[in-house]
């Protein structure tokens, strides 16, 4: 029996993930299930693509991850099961599909193909991607779910950094968390450790490797845990300190 | 082993639901757990039972529901495990046990018959609800959890909704859910096509299919996924646009 | 095979908590994991440490107990794995640790003993203490996750009552519950039935054995689920009533 990993817009505050649970279990008995997040902005297809792109490789080799921030519920997209590596992907074709990696195959999924009712056209986590994922679970055939389609899959929403001659990273911020960590897509890797951050008008020089090591209240940048820059503040949050927003630019500048 | 599936109303931040799923763990280890929804407004009786309501057509044939919403802890209130078809609910009777379908037998909860110590006057979802949960879901024989006792229980808050001779539905609000569509309690399937809904001033004239398929920021109205009219704004929240409160009444007109 | 028990102050907004379980799943298939509570202010050791003091006695008898409160996160700070009666405790040595009952065995952690690649400096929890906790699931010999260390502990930040000759008791709040309760750190069994429980300038007279039994808006105190002296209001927030906060000095006069 595959893992199944759920990442949702859901939020906890009614049973919407909860359903989800029962329908896997009542499909595949037995089945572990694992919550990677579920408390994303509803409809924010970018922070899904975010969370799910970070957790990807320490998830179990042959996890069934089912991912749904699906604002297009019942409209024309494509519900479809990518394969990506040895793991499935469960998704609405929204540019969640393509968060992690190249699909290796493409299915459509097909109600009538997996002997289910006619899903309500408001909730297809629940009638259509969490039946397909139990399946998937407990060892169904991929085809059985429907038919092969289109490998090509809507674009991910997530920005990608750019480096220039000469060492200067053009990037972005893509998250910030709830230790109030801004999080950027400038891979840590191609940051040189005398390099200055440059986000807004605050230009970061200090770069650390623990968020401890930093005195209070001081803006420092680091190596975070998926391999990204990240700007923090030691017992402080550095979204609030910046008043920094999702999308907005930021530089890594070589030698400051 | 049985699924036990939980809802209480005791938040996230403390460790009371965590409790509970250890003492499940601990008395029938092995057995699926399943959160439903915990967020709920303390004491909110109402929100339990539409939360439960809305989930019980997708839960596993055989679950064992632990429903925990219980302002009354400790005082006379009973404490039950109801049968309803092939599931038990393990609920305070205020409201909740009744919460979905008619019960074919009712069990008082009895500590001393379970073999457990006096429960805490303060906390029987832990010391009464979960052991006797777990019970159930290990097999134990439902008469080792305490006497039959009257079938009678205390009557779920719901509104029901109420047809006129013509057509039109009288019916409520019953919830706003995280991604702000505001749900009745009227039957969509009692709503002709060519309905209007009204809600204190307000006149929607729109039904659509699916959220997508509304011009942003227009309210709408459709079939939500338990099958109940729910009002709706396409990437916008209705409860937020309507500024209306559980409760309120809402009407369906035929022919507007 | 073991259940895992996880506190953390990661909240529920990213994908940490999902990691960690992803992480637990995939180094101990199949094993039970159980989410005490994550949702508390971040790198709050004492709200870690009060919550997992609540739960201790509802634990399985051999859980694994996963606690990751740690701004301390890849600084000089010990990471440990402590035996507590028959449960281990994988945690970082900052109070944590030392939350609950005397440890009988101190393992410093060390990530190469454990076949782990180096740690991520800012997330340990990842990878060092789940992959830790998982093997103890799993039921690996506590000797290969590292070397048996000093048995003396960082101190539990968590204030101690103290009782004067004449019954007189001092105490602390120590947490406000989702309900809005009041926690001291008072034991109930040190206060007479006609004691006063002063708080600030207010004093409370009324002592209940359940919250239902207040007349509704009044002050009230009484045994909560841990047995500490709880401050209550029946129907509403005394801790908004009160405008108190953690730490501040509750006394118990008995006699009044």
């Amino acid at each position: 029996m595959r893992a199944v990993v759920l990442i949702t817009d859901f939020g906890l505050s009614d049973h919407y993930v909860g359903v989800l649970h029962a329908v896997i279990e009542r499909e595949a008995p037995g089945t572990p299930q694992i919550d990677l997040v579920h408390d994303l902005p509803p409809g924010d297809i970018w922070a899904g693509c975010y969370q799910l792109r970070c957790a990807w490789p320490h998830l179990p080799p042959d996890a069934v991850i089912l991912a749904v921030v699906d604002p297009g519920v019942g409209t024309g997209r494509r519900a479809v099961a990518v394969q990506v590596g040895e793991r499935w992907l469960v998704a609405p074709d929204n540019g969640l599909a393509a968060a992690v990696g190249p699909a290796v195959r493409v299915i459509d999924l097909d109600a009538g193909a997996m002997g289910l009712a006619e899903p309500s056209p408001t909730f297809h986590g629940r009638d259509l991607f969490a039946p397909a994922a139990a399946r998937l679970a407990r060892g169904d055939a991929p085809d059985r779910l429907g038919r092969d389609g289109d490998i090509a899959l809507v674009s991910c929403p997530l920005p990608e950094p750019r480096r220039e001659e000469g060492g200067r990273v053009h990037g972005a911020v893509i998250h910030t968390d709830w230790f109030g960590n801004v999080i950027t897509n400038i891979p840590a890797s191609w940051v040189p450790g005398d390099a200055e951050v440059r986000c807004g008008w605050v230009r970061i020089r200090r770069r650390v490797r623990t968020y401890g090591e930093a005195p209070p209240g001081e803006l420092v940048y680091l190596e975070g845990s998926s391999g990204l820059v990240e700007i923090s503040v030691n017992g402080g949050s550095a979204a609030q300190l910046l008043a920094i927003r999702r999308g907005d630019p930021v530089v890594a500048v070589p030698g400051g």
